[in-house]
């Protein structure tokens, strides 16, 4: 089939274009290299069942125009500003990037009677949940960020969509994901930091704040198996079930650098910055349950991400 | 202190207007009069206390404008599509409308340092379940209508505003709400209906389709008492215990018109219109439990609101 993959030239979605031309589709790439790079796609060059276009997904008549053209089966969108960290300071990165994209793509999609979509959502729809594993049905929700407020306010577009066009819709809350084609996040800010000086690491909070890193690998494999959905919106949390705090993290890269006794120096508190959720557990069962589990550690993960990254 | 009512020109804003200058506030009315009337407002003009600024609220940068010129304490945000039919076919309404309205309020709110918030959310965040009792924490949270959608994107919005920014937040998920000064709705349709036609009366659905309707009166005094509320976001269900079919409010029209044996002709099925819940109902256990009740019952609520409109 011929499907269209939103924020395809990012670190995840490059990945999935990899995965649904290799199952034998034509993927149609919608990317503006806000934060997805030519370099993520550049290997996709001259192949005839690729077919990119350069479009910032926050237009919606440039958009529809896309699918006008393009008979688009499939909508797998991965569009969104993937660092939180940087919308804490500037709402509006949310309200454009993850909201506003969210809202044309469906529009799109009911316009030109497409019926398919995968979207990516967040384990960040949850809020603080101090440690509890949520599950799908945890309640309330209660963003602490910009970017949880608009993802959510993403899953809501799509329950009304679906539900209002007869569409079929595979959610997936990701925990934090990695691996090969990372551009950003704690890893990297390890690596330069040691890179400059290695003669201490600075560490924002006190070192405990635990998640689950997700093999970006396992998540595309997920997606695979489980994009053929029955009517309505058939949600998943997805992760692993291990855990790694950030002093782990630390301790991953400094080996894998090769440096020894490296002292760790905290900021203190308890998360690195505000709108971060610092301890955080899925209860995985329903994914488990259809049988489906993911095949790295949150440690295997990590050091497969740092020896991409060093 | 100053408060600022977001689409108070509207039914239900123009009603807090009257309760909060009656209370002592000096209050910023800000609405574009794309739903809300000048006459709902005309009996404030010449009130000192009262200064009314016409803007479409989807304008961020006019709105904060408004907040730089008007020291507000307390922002009161009413503003909304509040015809959820008329956006069925044309969901943008509700994009811009509903959630961007919701932004920009919640923006201009953090870049002035504004920290007491109100919002209207709704009932139609919970989605169709089917006519079982949903309190606060029933989950998933599917909405059928964009309307819905908008306003749990909304309620995602303020949850991070409110964390980040530490605002004082009371959310209402409001059931239908009637009452004096309405201007849409099932009653609307009846009256005019049978002012047109008296000799039957065409009824969308099977007629049993089911919700509480409050009076505007018991809303407005329920948002008065809990508006002082402590950091972070305090979300209730406000309604009436009791409920009133679609074929009791027809009976209640024809009553107050003096029409007898008119033959209502249903058009079938269960619901009226797509992205309508035609059964709900509410658990209000908790704004029973601290102190609150409805004083109209839903059919008392139809009956006052039928005598205003015929």
């Amino acid at each position: 089939m011929k499907v269209l993959v939103a924020g395809g030239a990012g670190f995840i979605g490059s990945h999935l274009i990899d995965a649904l031309l290799e199952e034998g589709h034509d993927v149609v790439c919608v990317d503006n290299f806000f934060i997805g790079t030519k370099q993520n796609i550049v290997h996709l060059t001259g192949n005839e069942r690729f077919t990119f276009y350069e479009q910032d997904l926050c237009d919606l008549e440039a958009v529809n125009r896309i699918f006008e053209k393009e008979t688009i089966e499939y909508v797998f969108h991965l569009t969104a500003n993937s660092d939180i960290q940087a919308s804490a300071n500037n709402p509006i990165i949310e309200y454009q990037n993850t909201y506003s994209t969210t809202f044309n793509i469906v529009e799109c999609m009911r316009r030109n009677n497409v019926k398919k979509l995968f979207f990516a959502s967040t384990s960040a729809v949850y809020g603080e949940k101090m440690g509890t594993e949520v599950g799908e049905a945890t309640t309330p929700l209660e963003p602490i960020s910009y970017y949880g407020a608009a993802k959510l306010g993403s899953e809501g577009l799509i329950s009304a969509y679906s539900y209002m066009n007869d569409m079929s819709v595979l959610v997936f809350r990701f925990p934090n994901v990695i691996g090969p084609r990372l551009t950003h996040g704690v890893i990297f800010d390890f690596v330069k930091r040691l890179k400059d000086d290695p003669s201490h690491l600075r560490i924002l909070g006190d070192g405990t704040q635990s998640k689950p890193y997700m093999h970006v690998f396992d998540l595309v494999n997920g997606i695979m198996r489980f994009k053929d959905v029955p009517k309505g919106v058939t949600l998943y949390n997805i992760g692993v079930e291990t855990q790694t705090s950030v002093t782990r993290i630390a301790e991953i890269v400094c080996e894998k650098m090769g440096l020894s006794g490296i002292p760790f120096e905290y900021t203190g508190g308890r998360g690195g910055w505000k709108g971060d959720v610092p301890v955080f557990a899925y209860d995985l069962s329903k994914i488990h349950t259809a049988g489906w589990r993911a095949t790295y550690t949150s440690d295997e993960t990590v050091a497969h991400t740092v020896e991409q990254v060093i």
